[in-house]
């Protein structure tokens, strides 16, 4: 079939490179464990209100991934945006005002990883040469929306996770351009996920809600690909958090799989005990601004070579889980390398 | 570029097929001027909220695509979903529970399109051999979360629209594969749009305010393919009503082009002045169920040898019209022809 590796594994025939990133974020963030390409003095980006803070912070990261890759903004031909907010308004409205084309997505906080396939997707069909791929999560866009009004300060329970006030954006560019140089970082395979619902309610736990969508997709990827943990320099999850992420690695346990390289971009960015964010960070932008603030830029300075980068999503709405519904979870993996 | 025709223009080099579609609706829409393969009798769909119903109804209308197509379930790899339910649960909990890995999308009314296209470069890439692209509405579970709850029976403007009761899919199918026949509906070209805001406001009149975006996506397609209207045998928007198709019409009018061969699945769904919904239907489903129960069956009957079918969407939601914000558009346009 193509392009496809074994049942699950998307192979890219070109060599999609990345161009450009950039993370921007909250101040809370900036005070955690890992740097952006800015975090703002507070969370309101000069805006009124939380959401259009939001898509301010999603332009600002766009228009530093764009200036960083050094390729002029009309080249951008194709935009894959989407975030946490009701009909995703923080990507429309960030987007809006620019000439791309737009894809709009809900892949809960998978969304940088679906937004990333489908950016190099649009490349690997000959549909475009240069993509992006952007999301955001707003602590306070979030909050209101998912949970309590902020002025209520509702108490968290252990289990639950912070919504990261961050964004994400990545370039990607088709390889082998004439007259450009080689780009070190390019995706070479992906993984699309399938809703996976272990019944899980309680909406103070997405990272349980959330693993076992992740260890199915990067089991299938695994076994696709015949490849072992070994072979990646770092397997992260984004954003199952402490307590996700030890049933990810527990499951892979009872495989006998020992997962020693792998890490989740929830329990990365916040420094939780001195930051007070629980079982670690959430939201979309929270995978998205570890991988564009860290992950990438650690890659260049060749801290690794291969990674796998899982973000999870859980589908559910305060609608859903009002109505009694469980949490449907979702996985979706990029193979990104470095190398010529 | 490719297999990029002109700026906007997506050209499929392997033969696309339609090979299953289905629309199912609610009891108005079946009461209407079109019919689908059900209309069930009431809007519940054997569920306890209207949520839950738009999600068995989209479950149902998959069921009947895939029967339709004659493939077996497992031969769908990838779902492309979306709907208007914030986080788009119908979706997320219509497709749960499927052996399919899960694009989940927001675009709005544009969804229908938006999906088809995705779903089409996913067999374009190699990606895989068979697809879907499923979408819906519910006018209970939009009514309530975009406007006053059901029972509070508030009054409609003139320019307002009905949103449609209803889903649609499509299996798209990679063609020459061997022992199979060939199927004479297929996808040739495609346009994503760009998001366009003229800066209407008023919540009461989407048509207006998606008119520009479907302008600006149909003449980019017209123009990059060399192509005029009149070379289509049917240019259909969805779903811009009465008022927003006037205004399109105008702005082609203002070209000097006169659309003769022009309709609108908003209009065409229902009986506005029997059905008392002013402006035209809308709605994700709107779209969907027009092309999946009318547009597609009379062109396998040979009505129609090649039409343009353009979703377009309104990316607004309760929150940005309430902080002030205009309604940005989006359209997307998929090119549908008959023939070996």
């Amino acid at each position: 079939m193509g392009n496809r590796v074994g049942k699950h594994t998307l192979k890219f025939e070109k060599r999609i490179e990345i161009a450009g990133f950039a993370a921007v974020t909250g101040k809370k963030e900036g005070e955690g464990r890992l740097k952006f390409d800015r975090s703002a003095p507070d969370g309101l980006f000069g805006e009124k209100t939380w959401e259009k803070a939001e898509s301010a912070m999603q332009r600002e990261a766009l228009d530093r991934a764009i200036e960083k890759s050094g390729l002029p903004e009309q080249e951008v031909r194709t935009v894959c945006a989407g975030d946490l907010t009701g009909q995703c308004i923080a990507s429309a409205f960030g987007i809006r005002g620019r000439s791309m084309e737009y894809l709009g997505l809900y892949g809960a906080c998978s969304t940088m990883a679906e937004g990333l396939i489908l950016a190099a997707m649009m490349v690997e069909a000959g549909f475009a040469d240069t993509t992006a791929a952007v999301t955001s999560s707003h602590f306070c866009s979030a909050e209101r929306q998912y949970r309590y009004p902020l002025e209520y300060g509702g108490q968290r329970t252990p289990t639950s996770q912070w919504t990261v006030t961050g964004s994400g954006a990545v370039i990607l560019r088709k390889g082998g351009t004439d007259g450009e140089p080689v780009r070190t970082l390019h995706i070479t395979r992906a993984a699309v996920g399938e809703i996976t619902d272990y019944g899980i309610r309680d909406v103070n736990n997405m990272g349980a809600a959330m693993a076992p969508a992740a260890y199915r997709t990067i089991r299938g990827l695994l076994e696709d690909t015949k490849t072992a943990p070994a072979d990646y320099d770092l397997i992260v999850t984004g954003d199952l958090g402490n307590v996700g992420g030890a049933i990810f690695t527990d499951m892979f346990g009872e495989d006998g799989v020992r997962l020693s390289n792998y890490d989740d971009c929830g329990k990365m960015i916040f420094d939780s005990a001195r930051q007070d964010t629980h079982a670690g960070g959430s939201g979309c932008g929270c995978s998205a601004s570890v991988l564009c603030g860290y992950l990438l830029n650690e890659m260049q300075r060749g801290k690794w070579k291969r990674i796998i980068f899982a973000a999870t999503g859980a589908l559910m709405s305060p609608v859903s889980a009002g109505q009694g519904e469980s949490i449907p979870g979702v996985c979706h993996a990029v193979v990104i390398e470095r190398g010529e």
